[in-house]
């Protein structure tokens, strides 16, 4: 069996496209397309810069577009959406499942959801306004109403047969849901179960009533913690009353679990999670440039402080070329602790009563690492300025600088929580800020008392 | 249906805990434990410092051990495995999926694994063994040896009375897998078909071979994005002739997922994917220190370009207040650059083909936003120091960097990649010191070339 290499795939695919579109050859890339599976058409439309991008989305036959648009990311999603029309959009998301349609609607304004609505048939209109009705990060948001439900009181046997008159078992069914007449949930009764135990028994005698339903309400990551945690491939979902509204399947909560962690890594730059890598320049530039311009604040803010020691500077330049170093190994340190604080948050592992322990861990690595590190700096700036004064002044900021790092890295993102600010995306800024000002000052600041 | 919040939920037990365990009524800490879901003990350990953790370790019965240490991050697991004996833990992992066996096993000697393999009855030896042969980060490494065969040529209601008569299904089955005398794969049976298709049609009609199965040398990465993109609940894994040896379920895939996302986070930063939030102060703070250590010779390149220009500091004492934002600016929009292009290269969106796309329009992203801020900050240095000189001196170190910056950003991970050099992890150490040594050595040396 040989297996080329995802990579090589999506190299191979990529460039046999770009050729074809260039030279016009429609007809081998259609057919080309028609081969793929819709989340690898979506992978390659990710991969392309938008003028490509639409021409290929152009190639696609029609019924297609919605299976590919559930793919999509957020953003390249929402560029094709908007030049859709309500009817086109209501075509593409036919056939689609409940919990795909409303992800897909949700990135649309309210008018368009509503006519888009309209031109869908009864039923489904029910189901998806219903969903749509859910925050999109909540179970609610998350849970498709392919659900497939069974009584207590009849017998397995009956189920079978009512499973082969019915044809088909939805995807990623794992276990039916037993509900009571008025839907309240009661159990799971598992495939498996199903397909061993004596069909004369009743439902009610071999569901599992130990699965727990999860809360239309509950958070999107609480959702994907139980996941993980318990192996699920499917959960139902109640609402406030306990009536079975619909099924989480395991799929979605990849997603989740994929968007949380690159909430982090993206965040931390400034960008969204949902960035297009191939976004057009002119969105991408604006959206930087907020970013740039929050990050020019803290430049602004290390510059001031040094301007306050100009005339120190003016009479020791050695202190203009070391300063930068103190501020480096503050950052660094700092987005050290930051990051495990941030991460350590999102799993969900840091609460009040073990704060205390980190901060006094992170402490201690600080303590130990600044010394090593703040002796092997003021040897360097002993040799290099001739002062041996200098090596003390810089060793001290470095500490200072390390400790207030670390003791920021962990109680800056505890704040901001506090706050309801989201410390993945202004956890670094912030700390750059205390880490750059710090060192600065403590540098220049010793050095006026001490050297002047 | 009253829920709180995981955090909430996580606090309180975590604060009784520590309670219970301080005042030694270890009673109550057991009941609370027996009620608890093996990874939801997982999930406090790794919540808490290593001492309480040790207390709480000796508390469970040891019989959940094994269960427990396989939701355990690898580097906790490990503190614990080095402390048990191989017969104990040969018991531990007696009645766990290979798998699971397989990744505790992974993280010990040599000399311990073949003890522990000794201490297993002979079907789990030669299965666990086999399982040790591939690469933790492959699908051999990932798969499990649970199959449940059948063979083409039987009808389905053969299938389900020998179900029936099994009496169990592995969990996360799906699936049966077809295969012939030789055990070479087939096709799969899904169970949703054995239920709904007519019993005496016979496997080989109903079968699906239109899922491919993964080679037993698939990366890891690549498993995870083909589960990702085909939402499977499981695939077979087949040996270099075909033949079937095992099977991957998406439990496993999704700690893949989580492990990955986390390693660019972490990698960034210069932590490990599993470093542990409450790692023993020792082992912590020499880690760091490395990361420190590399990141100190990015700060003495950067003292070393401004030594350079002591002479012009020295008459212009402004460069020294204003050269940190140059360098600063470079730094946040090269990271920017940065992580995209390790996200893009992480999903495989990165090829050869639009790398030149990539980086023209990160440089018109970059452009754009250089001109608008370079202006921005010329003008507040012209109004702090009221010499217009200086305005345009760093208004074109400051382009000069951030294209620089832009450019770095996305042929640095690149070259790093063809060298085999993780990105994640060295990028942007070597990112930082490209724009502080430019942007630093741009600034000044046109400060020196024009202002003096």
């Amino acid at each position: 069996m040989t297996d080329t290499s995802p990579q090589d795939r999506t190299e191979a695919r990529l460039h046999s496209l770009s050729n074809a579109l260039e030279s016009g050859a429609f007809l081998p890339v259609r057919r080309m397309l028609n081969t793929l599976h819709a989340a690898e058409v979506a992978h390659l439309l990710e991969s392309m810069p938008p003028k490509e991008r639409h021409v290929l989305w152009g190639l696609l036959r029609e019924e297609r577009h919605g299976d590919i648009l559930q793919y999509l990311g957020e953003e390249v999603r929402a560029a094709f959406l908007r030049e859709m029309d309500p009817q086109a959009l209501a075509a593409a998301t036919e056939g689609l499942d409940v919990d795909d349609i409303v992800d897909i609607l949700q990135d649309l304004p309210g008018a368009v959801i509503h006519e888009v609505l309209q031109s869908m048939d009864e039923q489904d209109r029910q189901r998806v306004a219903k969903a749509l009705s859910y925050d999109e990060d909540t179970a609610g948001g998350l849970m498709n109403t392919d659900t497939l439900t069974v009584r207590a009181d009849v017998t397995l046997d009956v189920v079978l047969r009512y499973l082969r008159l019915r044809g088909e078992i939805p995807e990623m069914t794992d276990n039916l849901i037993v509900v009571d007449r008025q839907d309240n949930y009661l159990g799971v009764l598992p495939l498996s179960d199903l397909l061993t135990r004596d069909p004369d028994l009743s439902v009610g005698e071999v569901m599992n009533t130990e699965v727990k339903p999860m809360p239309a309400e509950l958070t999107a990551s609480e959702v994907a913690a139980r996941f993980e945690r318990m192996d699920l491939v499917s959960s139902p979902v109640v609402d406030a009353s306990g009536r079975l509204i619909g099924r989480i399947t395991v799929d979605d909560v990849v997603d989740v679990i994929r968007d949380e962690a690159e909430h982090s890594l993206l965040g931390m730059a400034g960008l969204g999670e949902d960035e297009d890598t191939f976004a057009p320049i002119l969105p991408s530039a604006r959206r930087r440039a907020v970013w740039l311009g929050i990050n020019l604040l803290t430049a602004f803010a290390a510059a001031w402080v040094i301007g306050l020691f100009e005339k120190t500077i003016a009479q020791v330049v050695a202190l203009a070329v070391l300063m930068p170093i103190v501020a480096s190994m503050g950052g660094i340190a700092g987005s050290q602790t930051l990051t495990l604080a941030i991460r350590a948050m999102a799993l969900g592992q840091l609460v009040e009563s073990n704060v205390r322990w980190l901060v006094f861990k992170e402490l201690a690595v600080v303590a130990l690492n600044s010394l090593v590190w703040a002796a092997v700096v003021a040897a360097v700036a002993v040799w290099w300025f001739g002062d041996p004064r200098l090596g003390w002044l810089i060793a001290a900021a470095i500490v200072i600088n390390l400790v207030i790092a670390a003791l920021s890295g962990v109680l800056l993102p505890l704040a901001m929580r506090r706050m309801g600010i989201d410390p993945a995306l202004a956890g670094s800024v912030v700390l750059t800020t205390v880490t750059d000002v710090v060192g600065f000052f403590a540098f220049l600041g010793l050095a006026t008392l001490f050297l002047l």
